[in-house]
């Protein structure tokens, strides 16, 4: 495989990206390829001081950049040369199997949808993000794709989401969950009662109805169907809630026990690497024709290095094959 | 005053509203009343073995009590003589001024919004949550009460809660927040872009903009603006985290230190408590004409004391009186 890595995209960007590249020799097969698109010369005065690069390692050059507080169209718009355009472009036109980037999500994004254009029988992609808890590895599609949502749009993200989780995190049949505001058929907005009837008659998805926000840590759903406005809300609250509570906790604990203040860091430290996002290889856009990979910004390099896994996992496992069968067999579609 | 509690509302009823109402003694002035709405021999049996309540509660008979996981309107239907419908009767009265109930909050929101009426100009009523972040306080509105949205709604929430935390939790100039997925102006759905507009030209308010989920713990706003299923699944959401992540640091913390096991769930008590909903006197229903404090279905007696004790402030801080002239004066009322 060709795999291809936005390296001016993340907030610690080439830094990260260059040595998230180099980490994946481990895995890689001997054919496979990694290609770092951005500043040639920033990135091979990076790698110069590393041996045998050039035996898995490419650099395409691409000489503007997308900072992450820029407006994603206008900035396309506006710089066709900037390394997440030139990297869409690149699995566009066959050059890559898959592409990554830990830029301005709303860039790369639009970029996929752009010029990749949607398989077979989707309405509109989604981002699936594996979101840590401590009942397991829980789905949440979409996290800020689609922000004005059809119910079509709803149940085509259980089924993509359903058929991601199986391939890659060796669910059988991953139950698949409605975020709503409380279980009952007539509970939530409109939106969310037409999914609701869809993804009830849908022979492809095991679906356990509506779920509340708690029943994300409750362990009784695989799957989180939603749309990119409540996703996007809901991802960013757990982060600034996970740093929050644990912040909070951290310093009670060590002012309950000041002589173990040393301890209580580190055991919180442990914490913190066991719900780190760079753990669990980045949020696939499912739906388009490619294999996209959104990392976080901050993503340091085993955030990157995860993130070419799991792109070769998606290919490997034939997720997208997989998705257009089943939505071609499904009624709504 | 005289202030109405539904005695057989919570998930504990009638002991933690009758504890709660007999803890309010201590604040009570020697005019006001606590009226206990409810099945009327229960009650009587439970306060028998108390002194002096006669004082300061008496009981309404109520011979229907709603449950938890009722359909809202179909059971006020069904049963016109439950303990929340005849509560909130006799605040439309005039018997109470304000009404208080841990029980069916879709049964009591529907009752309110049916009998009271709304406040001269207010669109929608929203509920009003006081959120224990590591921050500070922060007000949510709406958690719950309106999940079909139009700006305008949103742009009220934000005026009503300003007047709400100003008044209660004696902020002067409450930063009132959007709830969004990015700061910029076009970032969002329909709905928030179309509020953005509204609450940046009104002058009772001190907006500063989108806040994203992350924001509900960074302290950069007093008041998170968003629509009822929104703010519902965000709380939910909350609250599910705050159990979750707890359980995984105490548990992580306890195995890294077993010696220390035994104070490190004290410490977490501790921290439990601190983030207590029941400390925090109950969520009010905003815009409608009277007090309808909302309580959390597991309050226990704290929580109904500090619920009375919050319908009290509303009251004397004349919140109502204040919502209704800054709306009169509101561009867009």
């Amino acid at each position: 495989m060709r795999i291809g890595i936005d390296a001016m995209g993340g907030d610690q960007a080439p830094v990260q990206e260059i040595a998230g590249a180099l980490a994946c020799r481990e895995f890689l097969s001997p054919d496979d390829r990694i290609v770092l698109v951005g500043d040639e010369s920033e990135l091979l005065a990076n790698l110069s001081e590393h041996d045998g690069w050039h035996d898995y390692i490419e650099i395409r050059h691409a000489g503007q950049m997308i900072g992450m507080n820029e407006t994603p169209v206008e900035a396309l718009r506006s710089k066709p040369d900037s390394s997440v355009a030139v990297l869409v472009k690149m699995h566009k036109d066959g050059e890559l199997d898959a592409c990554i980037s830990a830029g301005n999500t709303g860039a790369y994004v639009a970029a996929a949808q752009m010029q990749l254009r949607r398989l077979p029988g989707v309405h509109r992609p989604g981002i699936t993000i594996l979101t840590p808890t401590y009942m397991g590895l829980v789905a949440i599609c979409d996290v800020g794709a689609n922000v004005n949502c059809r119910p079509q749009h709803l149940h085509q993200y259980g089924i993509m989401a359903s058929v991601y989780l199986k391939a890659i995190g060796d669910i059988p049949s991953p139950r698949v969950g409605l975020l709503s505001i409380g279980e009952e058929d007539q509970k939530g907005n409109e939106l969310v009662r037409g999914a609701r009837e869809l993804m009830k008659a849908e022979e492809n998805l095991n679906f356990i109805g509506n779920v509340e926000g708690r029943d994300l840590f409750t362990g009784v759903c695989d799957v989180v169907v939603t749309d990119g406005f409540v996703g996007n809300v809901v991802l960013k609250l757990m982060e600034g809630m996970a740093e929050g509570v644990l912040t909070a906790i951290l310093k009670e604990v060590a002012e309950a026990m000041p002589d173990m203040a040393r301890l209580v860091k580190q055991a919180g430290g442990e914490i913190v690497n066991k719900y780190d996002y760079n753990e669990y290889g980045g949020a696939p856009l499912l739906g388009v024709r490619g294999i996209c990979i959104i990392c976080h910004g901050a993503s340091d390099h085993r955030g990157i290095k995860n993130a070419v896994r799991g792109a070769i996992d998606l290919s490997k496992r034939q997720v997208n094959e997989t998705i257009v069968k089943l939505l071609s067999g499904s009624k709504d579609s």
